[in-house]
């Protein structure tokens, strides 16, 4: 049985949208159990993400990289870094804005900077750009070390960010279930 | 007089079609001399780039960089870094692939580490994300630090890459040669 | 008259030591305005900061890029942002860690891209590495973007960061402040 | 059985070196075939590569980034990559050059960018900065995402990179050829 968290921040609830989608993905993956937890309450359920045996990182992008409070958020884990906790867990991430490209290759770079200083496995997105499935396209962005996503400046909802792009995060969190569940063997 | 030196590789011609849009940026510029060098003429006319006060990079993004051929060009100017004789000249890029995000932000990035080994001063796209400009939108794809375009999998051409992205090369190109000017006094 | 702004966080104090060395730099160069802001301040100055020729970044390394206190400052400069309101200033960047490497060069690169964003012009450190000038030496740790320095972890005081940095420091600031003046005219 | 193949390049020797070590490493751990192949090589031993459980990619940081032997190479792989051959392959990196930090950080974010193209999994370092272990420091760069070296400028050999960064890259062999053990199942 393995433990997926999901840790995320969102402004203004459109990378929310993309975290549910996500841990969805995750909870296709027979067996597997979800946390998904917003960076506000993250240093209270530390217990749960230390416990977990993959960790998928989410952020809008804000000034080129991860927002504030994830920045935040993560100098806070600094504690387990120490003691290198979350050595050899599986991580991943994903990012929205409102561009195309909009510098979220940087948000991605850094999730995956931060997971390497925690001695973590990264999990690319392992979907080729414009995969078709059923009625949605996967990665139509063209991003490869996690998923990207654009949200219109509208209220967050089904649609924003696109099923397009709700089905990348999905896609991503079976993929990091299915790998977390065989790492664990 | 500022003299501008775009260095370029081109695989199959859509990247070349950009230059070509930065070289007619730069040379709107009144003063402007401009040369306009493929990477496989780089090392025959290094005394040219090494003489002009501005040098703009140019690649596709092949396999999340720039190409093979610009990096081995890229590494032959270890010998004027060596002297450092690149120091203080204005330094800008672009980069074409298939994709709307595909990794371009990387390659972006990597010139800039390039001009930074060399000393040079680094001009931003300089243009909002979206902005209208007659017919054409500049900064259609949200890069900020240099420009991005893409083409279709077709023969290059006037309108491939896009018109759009053309213009945005034109405006980098006209940028630099303008700050060129400034700078020369 | 040209103003320079240097905008830091410092948790411990040792990126302060590196701010304050950059500081005297800026003010070595004739006719400069320096302002030292701490990013506790920033949102409070920031018409110090809109009306300044150059601005100058600096944040410790946390897991990775810069502090979290840092990036959420960054995150309110989305107001100028919009209106784009430092294009064509000048930006550059500096940091601190404790190990050699430890990631610097991301922080310096997330600098940089925030400097995208605002169509700023970035300016590289400019000297090569292990540049000897009397007692000390420049550029100590072979960085290129911007100044990286290191902190042992004791108190910080004129000897931590080390002399070395400082005077890379110092080198920053001078050099931002001449170009700020060459390009003000 | 797994297999490893660890692909580098190596303009002087130094990373050669280096390569071995990573090399020795993975052959330490129980069944694990291990091949070493120059870029010179590579693409002649595609079927090798392809073949293969784990790739590792090591560089030296010329100008900023991988060298133009390596980039030139990883172009070529586009065609593995079309057919997305090497998807949920295990990947890591290392390089070498002659400065404590000088960009290398740059060149493990592109060995990165290329495992994450090709849909694989990224394996950290995975040891803290200035692990003692037994006579040597392992880490001593204060690396994340992949091994660093330095090595002075004279002739490679058993302590050029030093036998520090050497141990670091054994390390690393062994501990990609682990994990590719356990995924093997």
């Amino acid at each position: 049985m393995a433990k997926v968290a999901i840790v995320y921040h969102s402004g203004f609830g459109h990378t929310k949208v993309l975290a549910e989608a996500v841990a969805r993905g995750a909870s296709s993956v027979d067996g597997t159990v979800v946390d998904l937890i917003s960076v506000a309450d993250a240093e209270a359920k530390a217990d749960t993400i230390n416990a977990a045996d993959a960790i998928i990182f989410g952020s809008p992008t804000y000034m080129g990289s991860v927002s504030g409070p994830f920045k935040t958020w993560a100098d806070t884990t600094a504690k387990v870094w120490f003691g290198q906790g979350w050595k050899d867990k599986i991580a991943a991430g994903f990012t929205n804005s409102s561009g195309p490209s909009g510098d979220k290759f940087s948000t991605i770079a850094y999730l995956w900077t931060l997971a390497m200083q925690h001695s973590m496995i990264w999990v690319s997105q392992g979907v080729m750009v414009g995969t078709k499935q059923g009625d949605v396209t996967l990665n139509r962005l063209s991003s490869w070390g996690g998923v990207m996503a654009t949200s219109e400046n509208a209220a967050p909802g089904e649609s924003n960010p696109s099923k397009d792009d709700q089905a990348s995060g999905f896609g991503l969190g079976a993929r990091v279930a299915t790998l977390a569940s065989k790492l664990k063997g």
